[in-house]
């Protein structure tokens, strides 16, 4: 594979059994798989092996749902990324976190302490965190409205931008003999003070080995793009075809232009499910399997949830009412919503069968085939302006990493479409993304800190 | 060593390059260790070589002082301790956190999730942060008033304890073949409503092995007491002479027992600076050589801060000022300040000779001798009511906690004062203290949870 050709970005999106809801009930499966470590340690080196970019988890500051339902519960992803990052050597390590419950400079320390740990491999998957559950665990009764949650993340990204720039590389002298540790002028407040935060600084950590870690976004509605295309380097989605996939990163691309930088600045990864088998029967039947082990009545009520209507009104062999609301009036995740009642819509899908396709992969497209197959999806969408890269969401862990990393990237590497070996140490290396510019050394001075 | 006799506990507090502020200006010293990962996990093996119940990191949200002056910026202890975690087996790992600058829902979270990932070798040590500079960072002009840190930390305490009770340790069921992953009847909200915090719970992840993580504070004033008293389970403190140490000991047992609790249920360690050498003279010109690295006008700088006066006002050759404002009217750290008031009034020291004595163990003990002599420092300590063990503080870090390791732990564990390979496996397991039970367990009803 040539060094000039533009080639996919490929992410593990790990969550302890797998994605599809059912993967717990498996003979294969550890139940207790979401509290232990070792589980996860194993997943990253099977990634590793298979030179993916990334892994990544997703998370939230509350337990969705019922607790019966399926694995619930999960150690905190700076913390799981960090024990991660002791086991392995290469792969970036994205943790996602809340700018809705969380305070800037302690978070900013945080990810600048996981980038030194795991020697430049951190990533932040910034979410403002949709539902008035999470609210009640931080004092709140219900969530801030979706715009002023999207306007403390511009913030909150802000602030964390200043506090990451706080510090000069070069800053640490070192020099023993005059008794210098550091060059005072080059640790500097940041002063910040805005509509949500005001913070001093400067950070109490160094820069770190990528001068900030990775910023990931996975929010897609308008206000989520338009974050997205300020701050992101990387962007997961979830897409049900390729034309709304094509439509979305076209925009997206756009939008990132019009903003002064350039289109490969930011990578777009759509989510996939695959379900791998020698043959595309035997993978439609591993699905079929799988989603008649989804328990109805515990995914109609977070249906119920996401839609905003009681459980009652959804019964199971109806399609959806005629009568929801509008993206507009949600104030939780917008386009999940709206994705999930296009879905139903142009499908024309009962409740029952609607949780099956959201029991795979809760919105994302799910794709059975032989691992040809998948590669070829893969292939398709990447070529045709619609992906940067993906993000692997295997539905059953740790064996569909494995198939994937055993069966599908052989493939999608002889195509000359994906690395064989890591070439970069850094996650932002891996990207093919420069290391960003210290925004105040090279004006050298306090005063103009606060532009 | 018999297993019936009381022994000691020993905890190793690690700092950089060591406690010693010039200890970074030595030829052996790498400067950078302060981000850097493998310094540590040596550091944390070589403890757990001389079986330590634990490994201790202090810290604070903001940079004290100036950067010139010895390694600044430290990275976050839980991100820290996890990665000490996989190098590591059996030994402790007690990170500071603040209660006045953290929520709890998050805070509670991350210890448990350090928790699992240790293996249950998680602790929390529990601050208010002294000063002003730190509130800057969290949008406000100067730090809650000392009583009402307190006063908060206790509810935070509250809270965090009900979260980590809010899973029963059964809770999960694991139940494949009926499809119902916990009991939801083991996994209450907690709905706590009190003047600082209201959180609704459940947490979102399940009870940790040990529990919870084990409860450590530092705060020697009265309302610090009080704080221990209630809710630790080891100490850390700063006593400079046997008959103040006896009467702290004294003391906080006697609280402690009024609050019906055993006194062994929490563990008091007193800290001190070891300066080893074959001979005692040899050990007296290591920590004056140390001392001559002391930049004077650093060190002045930060004295004043403590004592809240101007650095104009502390001449290097004079005593400290008369008129110095009586603990009462001190806002920030009371204890630390009013030691190093009674040590420099009690020794009549001059500003330069108190600084020197602070750059040592910043009002820690500090000790000069043979491997024998401080072997007897410690057991006279041990056997006359004045500790349960020590918090052990490297003037020069690693060497000086491998001297430690090598030539005195020998000396403790010959005369049967220490463990000579660790008998339990969780941080609890080795302070000789419960798993403590889960409050809402007995109960098993949710509308006592606020109990
Ligand atoms: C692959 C992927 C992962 C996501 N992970 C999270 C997550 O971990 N936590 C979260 O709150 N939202 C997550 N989201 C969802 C969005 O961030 C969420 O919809 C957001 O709260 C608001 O999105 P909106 O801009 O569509 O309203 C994820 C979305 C995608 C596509
Ligand atoms: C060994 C030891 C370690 C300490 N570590 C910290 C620390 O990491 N962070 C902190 O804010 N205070 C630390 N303290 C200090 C007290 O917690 C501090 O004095 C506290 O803010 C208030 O104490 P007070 O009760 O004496 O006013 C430590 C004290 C001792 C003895």
């Amino acid at each position: 594979m040539s060094p000039q050709q533009r080639t996919l970005h490929l992410n593990a999106f790990l969550m302890s059994t797998g994605h599809h809801e059912a993967s717990w009930r498996l003979p294969e499966s550890n139940p207790r798989a979401s509290t232990d470590i070792r589980h996860y340690q194993n997943l990253a080196q099977i990634a590793e092996r298979g030179t993916f970019d990334s892994i990544f988890f997703a998370d939230s500051p509350v337990i969705f749902g019922d607790v019966g339902r399926r694995p619930a519960g999960k150690l905190e992803p700076t913390v799981l990324l960090t024990a991660i990052a002791a086991a392995t050597e290469k792969i970036g390590l994205i943790a996602t976190a809340s700018t809705t419950y969380n305070d800037p400079f302690n978070l900013a320390r945080r990810f600048a302490s996981v980038d030194f740990v795991s020697g430049g491999r951190a990533g932040w998957n910034v979410v403002t965190t949709a539902g008035p559950e999470a609210a009640r665990n931080f004092g709140i009764d219900d969530q801030p409205a979706h715009a002023a949650r999207y306007e403390r993340a511009a913030e909150f990204l802000e602030v964390a931008a200043k506090l990451w720039d706080s510090w000069e590389d070069d800053a640490v002298l070192a020099d023993k003999e005059g008794g210098i540790w550091a060059d005072s002028a080059k640790v500097r407040p940041i002063n910040h003070v805005g509509k949500h935060f005001r913070v001093r600084g400067p950070l109490n950590v160094p820069r770190s080995p990528q001068g900030h870690p990775l910023i990931v976004q996975a929010g897609s509605s308008e206000n989520g793009k338009g974050l997205a295309a300020r701050y992101a380097e990387a962007v997961f989605t979830a897409q049900q075809t390729l034309e709304d996939a094509q439509a979305f990163y076209a925009d997206l691309k756009a939008r990132t232009v019009e903003l002064g930088r350039t289109a490969e600045s930011l990578k777009i990864l759509p989510g996939i499910v695959p379900v791998i088998a020698p043959t595309q029967a035997e993978a439609l039947r591993l699905e079929r399997e799988l989603d008649e082990l989804i328990r109805p009545e515990y995914a109609r009520a977070e249906l119920a949830n996401t839609l905003r209507v009681d459980p009652e009104d959804l019964p199971l062999d109806r399609q959806l009412p005629a009568d929801l609301p509008d993206e507009d009036s949600i104030e939780g995740a917008k386009s999940r919503y709206t994705l999930i009642v296009e879905l139903a819509r142009r499908e024309k899908l009962t409740v029952r069968q609607l949780i099956g396709r959201l029991g795979g992969g809760r919105g994302h497209l799910t794709f059975a085939g032989t691992p040809e197959q998948v590669a070829d999806a893969i292939q398709l969408w990447f070529e045709n302006g619609a992906a940067d890269g993906f993000n692997i969401m295997p539905a059953v862990l740790p064996s569909g990493l494995e198939t994937f990393v055993d069966q599908v990237v052989p493939v999608l590497r002889q195509r000359g479409l994906f690395r064989s070996e890591y070439t970069g140490s850094t996650l932002r290396e891996h990207y093919g993304l420069e290391r960003p510019a210290n925004r105040f050394s090279a004006v050298g001075s306090l005063a103009s800190a606060g532009a």
